[in-house]
């Protein structure tokens, strides 16, 4: 056995509580290098007396990557408290033990030792990780506010552009508003959507405005906060909850707060507010806007106009806490999305979610973090992120062709085994945004490939968020040409791609504790047919979806009702899936 | 390459800020798998702009267990921003790619994509694990109050035994109390400790007061407030730290908040203080004193004489708290060490770090736990832990026979590799406590097996702490037999123990920076002779202590001035070391 491969960790994704009885637990192995894994498990006070040490409690083969195999078990406990450690025999049948103090042989002086058992002392419901529960009802739209739609034209900004007159470059103005979200919010209804994600809103100096001076201040070009408490009130009569851009990690240079730094140096009263190596806070200009030298002062990446907040300094956090409190409470939004939320210190962030707990039930915390997030994601920071590493090894097989099928899966199971389940409920699965390429660009303007995508993508764990205009085929390079003018001339809008999005999401909706709570089956991966079959399982319902990447028609058995399909032709029994094709199927 | 056996989790043990600047970056691999293994790193922004995945910086090999190698670099940051990986070459001679997510073939085209690399976001000081260095220095001395000294008769319970007049059984009391000790600070002083661990002395009704009444009084048979003063004023006045048990996982059933819910039942005020899990709270007597079934509310372990606290609780919380804060500030205590640490919820204990971190400067807490305890240890909650899954190892071969002494070093160096350097360097190695049997009676009252133990123990990493009486050759089964009561009968101390303890100390505290800080260094460890070569090195400093394990004398070569030796005969060169015998040196 390929001992040096088995992996445990107490009190993290391999071990924790799901619900207030209920533990999860988790082990590694070697993939294909164990046939059989138990947990031997019981009270720790009770070991020698009940000898629950010779019960052991079957686990499953839950999922594999390339390298490894995820065994799984669900334990109670009586009294609440837990020693568990495994029992494993390998292909070879070898029987080994592994515990808190690594592998020994399965002996009964060995396994009589209370110390050598791995360790879940109390199910302290209060540790628990929680998620708030319509997040996983939850079908996101993504809206690049300056882009969007423009509803009111005395709050343009000078020099605005006619809309969607040209391709967007870094600085233009086309004049989007709140009230123009405001004013197709019928729209986002019938297209089925529940929550609407925001870029920044606050004010600031460009049209992206993640350089923000006034945290309390809607920008003046986007409507005052008399627009924007109309716009929440209007999406939650329709059911529609709000995510705001929380820019936290740096501040705009035009802000007052930076200016007085510039002004005053050392004596500025908000001279611990950033991070200034060396005063006076300088740079010199580079030949790209954003990118500049001898920066004295930390900033975002290079950028010299954002500045990086000092989040250690009691009054920053104080400044800062009282604005996710005042948005809250305020204007009753549901949830906030944290810029660059990686770079700001767990210390911060601990009490960022203490108070959003404290202004809502059921607040929904989600970061942007590209790479792993296990410490973030241990129930006293953020529910999710956004789920780029998942999404993009749907990408890098579907699209980009960057990797093999099975890596993909493989990539993908990877990614789940990183956080504990609630986490992988509740995740944003993104397959582009405004800092990405749009999908139909990354399709090569292939929309049978773009739907074929969708509807694998809507079929995870996590939730699915779509960026404002993939609806109708909008296409876009990188930043700043997927930062188009939304689409509303019903002639140059995708009327079939917008019908299928709309179907999409009504599946996804209805479907939706299956396809949050469900269990995760990959049917067939077939490197050379291009045939994935991938189920999700829930109290005896069955959600199926047969996707065809290869080159031919293949033909499958029906899986049960047909939910929703593509280039699909379908008997009785069976269904003809075309290359670029995809069903799927519900049965009961 | 065994690929499946590699390891790293960022932001863990295997990833952590040092020193403000400076970043520990482990990695793990399968035993003599693996011949070189290099850090990729650099700026998360200029990967492409500085191909900094090209410049390699070698990592060097730490430690090994049975199981695995651990790889160690030190890693600074000019932006305090860090993209990292692995590449490793196998001893086939392999290159891979080991990276966030997983491993890959050492290819450009993969290597210069930022989503490759394991990310330290930023050097944020604030989340950064920190240590009070006193600790560093302290040699802890723990003592049981009821056994330690009568120094005041007036307060004597009823029914107390004469000092010494018998061994102790569960419910006797032998006068034992605050004044006792204070009378004995010189000898304590003379002993060379210089931190004085308690177990409770709050009042309480049990000899060994785990069963607190009254958290906020000094147990009436110890003394009172006045006199706790003068004892910490006196202690400091010679340089002792003072560190106090809290036992805040249970109270004892008589005190009167528990009695509150007894006789009111879920109508007391006091009913959600602790886990009832049916009312009334009861129990049926079992027939051992503290064993019981049936009982109807949460206890420590099954000892209905200690309802768990539900430290969930704001209101529990907040009287708790306001313990930890009155003998901080009132007393001016060094240090808590907290019982039944694991069993208590890390919401909890988050909450105490903070109140003692604003009561006083360099405050260390110490968490009772048994297991692994990563997840206490991450720089919010304990600076350290009992550490007796340390000690068991040196246990479990020089003394136990239970180990063989690779399998010892495997263990030692495994339980090294589960923290931080901070962490370690402050461990609380004990070998035995009010908990375990005396090390003499371990070692069969082998005294010169003691004193290698001793040794050994004291030039680890982590500061010893001695239990009262070891010193002057006290002996003692299992509790309550470790629990007699301290000789002061110079004609019954073994003054020849107490000498070499003494000496031992002072080595340790001379010595404490490269015994803390220094680097650890394997040179022999021979199953077959039984010597064990072990070095510390710190700045050109090398501290070399040689054990004799075995049944014949061996010589070695003289790896400087001895410090101190037991069993050892020394001439210009070398030395002979007995069975059982040691020798420290050091070189400059």
């Amino acid at each position: 056995m390929n001992t040096a491969a088995i992996y445990h960790r107490p009190e993290s994704e391999f071990a924790y509580l799901y619900d207030e009885k209920t533990m999860h637990v988790r082990l590694r192995t070697a993939r294909g290098d164990v046939r059989e894994v138990s947990l031997l498990h019981g009270d720790p006070y009770l070991l020698n007396k009940e000898k629950w040490h010779k019960k052991p409690l079957r686990m499953t083969l839950l999922m594999s990557t390339d390298l490894y195999d995820y065994w799984f078990v669900e334990v109670t406990a009586p009294y609440k408290r837990l020693s568990y450690a495994f029992s494993l025999v390998g292909v070879d049948g070898l029987p080994v033990f592994y515990g808190d103090h690594g592998v020994y042989p399965l002996t009964d002086k060995f396994l009589e030792m209370p110390n050598n058992y791995f360790r879940m002392p109390f199910y302290q419901e209060i540790d628990r990780f929680k998620a708030p529960e319509w997040v996983k009802e939850t079908v996101w739209y993504q809206i690049f506010p300056e882009r969007f739609a423009n509803g009111d034209k005395s709050n343009d900004p000078e020099e605005t552009l006619p809309w969607g007159s040209k391709d967007p470059s870094y600085k233009d103005f086309f004049g989007g508003d709140l009230q123009g979200v405001i004013d197709h919010l019928d729209y986002l209804e019938d297209l089925g959507i529940n929550g609407l994600y925001f870029c920044p809103i606050f004010e600031a100096y460009s049209n992206h405005k993640y350089d923000t001076i006034d945290y309390l201040k809607i920008d003046p070009a986007f409507g005052d906060a008399e627009t924007f408490k109309n716009l929440v009130e209007e999406c939650h009569k329709r059911g529609i909850k709000i995510m705001l851009d929380a820019v936290f990690n740096h501040m705009g240079d035009t802000s007052p707060q930076w200016q007085d730094v510039l002004k005053n140096g050392e004596e500025s009263k908000y001279a611990d507010w950033f991070h200034v190596n060396e005063f006076p806070a300088s740079y010199k200009e580079g030949s790209f806007f954003e990118e500049a030298t001898d920066i004295t002062y930390d900033v975002f990446a290079f950028t010299p106009h954002m500045p990086k907040l000092n989040t250690a300094n009691p009054e920053v956090q104080e400044h800062l806490l009282a604005i996710a409190r005042y948005w809250i409470e305020e204007f009753d939004i549901d949830a906030w999305r944290l810029d660059v939320a990686n770079e700001v210190d767990h210390a911060f962030w601990k009490k960022f979610r203490q108070v959003c707990d404290e202004a809502k039930d059921d607040f929904y915390i989600l970061g942007e973090i590209w790479h792993s997030s296990q410490s973030w994601l241990q129930g006293d920071e953020f529910h999710a992120v956004m789920n780029y590493a998942f999404t993009d090894a749907i990408m890098g097989y579907f699209v980009k062709n960057e990797l093999s099928m099975s890596k993909m899966v493989s990539e993908m199971n990877n990614q789940l085994m990183l956080y504990r389940d609630q986490t992988n409920q509740i995740q944003f699965n993104v397959l582009d945004s405004h800092d990405t390429p749009r999908l139909l660009t990354e399709t090569k303007e292939d929309k049978e490939l773009m739907k074929q995508v969708l509807a694998f993508t809507y079929i995870q764990p996590g939730v699915p968020c779509l960026y404002y205009g993939d609806e109708v085929g909008m296409t876009g390079g990188m930043d700043p040409d997927c930062r188009k003018c939304m689409i509303w001339e019903e002639k140059e809008q995708d009327l079939n791609l917008h019908q299928f999005t709309k179907e999409l999401i009504s599946v996804r909706k209805t479907n939706q504790k299956i396809l949050s709570e469900g269990t995760i089956h990959w049917k067939q991966v077939s490197e050379d047919s291009g045939v994935i079959v991938f189920e999700r399982k829930l109290d005896g319902v069955i959600l199926t979806g047969i996707f065809n990447t290869g080159t031919k028609e293949v033909r499958a058995e029906k899986a049960g009702d047909i939910l929703l399909s593509n280039l699909v032709e379908a008997s009785d029994t069976t269904v003809e899936v075309a290359p670029r094709g995809f069903a799927l199927f519900i049965q009961e």
